[in-house]
């Protein structure tokens, strides 16, 4: 492990759990489209659009729609696409790791970069999610906006849907 | 060349320039913290220290001091190690690609993500740099703070450290 993954606990966000699932299926549906879509977000919210260019630089968008209709899209760059390891992107740079500047009024509101870890565990994968912010406010923000049960509901979902591949 | 590393006049400023030194050794002195002090702030501004952790993620940090001696410190994340070939640094990240959070009053006061490309041209190298801003008025802010002269100057002191080793 390098040197660079501490965790911060005032800064960044963990989420770990082990699933009966393989990592190199984690992988597949966490990296082609038409197999993130299903389990992205927690119903009853949907991922309506999703685009992966899977390369260090490349980009990373998604489109959520609340139950009412509205729609969130989230632009951001993947730092590391280490196949069935490690997937790294943040929302402080576009593609071409171009930094973002944020206009008031959108619906993004702190920056983050996360990472998925995966680990062979048995038959099964030690998944492992962390997410670090540039401040404490960002941190609590998007811990009060319920990061644990959101990444827990989402990774139900993804094994779900793994099973029926 | 990938496709993300498109160019956008009104966000990126570009430098290019043939040098009669070998890729290799320009990938030392811009990678290693002793060979890179000597000639990376254009003179009478000196750079003073310098810490250098190569991968991405990794840390990048110089401390320039100016003729008057004030002190004026850089911390940036690598993005792209790829060895003699590609080096890609952001301001807009700290270690472990965390999001950075300027605060009032600090030197940075604009975002960017530099890279250098060598290329063999002959018995020397092509040397591409490539700086993209978040916003037009941060590339505009760059330009006029002489990025064209300062970089050039940069490479020349670079070329002439080059030839001592």
């Amino acid at each position: 492990m390098h040197s660079h993954v501490r965790i911060d606990p005032k800064l960044d966000l963990t989420f770990e759990r082990v699933v009966d699932v393989p990592k190199e299926l984690i992988w597949k549906v966490w990296t082609q489209p038409e197999h993130l879509m299903p389990w992205f977000c927690p119903l009853p919210w949907r991922t309506i659009a999703c685009e992966i260019d899977l390369q260090p630089g490349g980009l990373f968008r998604t489109v959520m729609r609340s139950p009412e209709g509205q729609e969130f899209p989230n632009v951001g760059c993947f730092l590391e696409t280490i196949e069935n390891e490690r997937l790294t992107w943040t929302n402080a740079l576009l593609p071409a790791f171009r930094p973002v500047t944020h206009k008031a009024g959108e619906s993004v509101d702190f920056l983050f970069t996360a990472t998925i870890q995966l680990a062979t565990h048995g038959t099964g994968t030690r998944y492992t999610a962390t997410v670090r912010h540039g401040d404490e406010a960002g941190c609590r923000q998007h811990a009060e906006m319920g990061f644990h049960e959101g990444w827990g509901v989402a990774l139900n979902q993804l094994v779900a849907y793994a099973r029926t591949l």
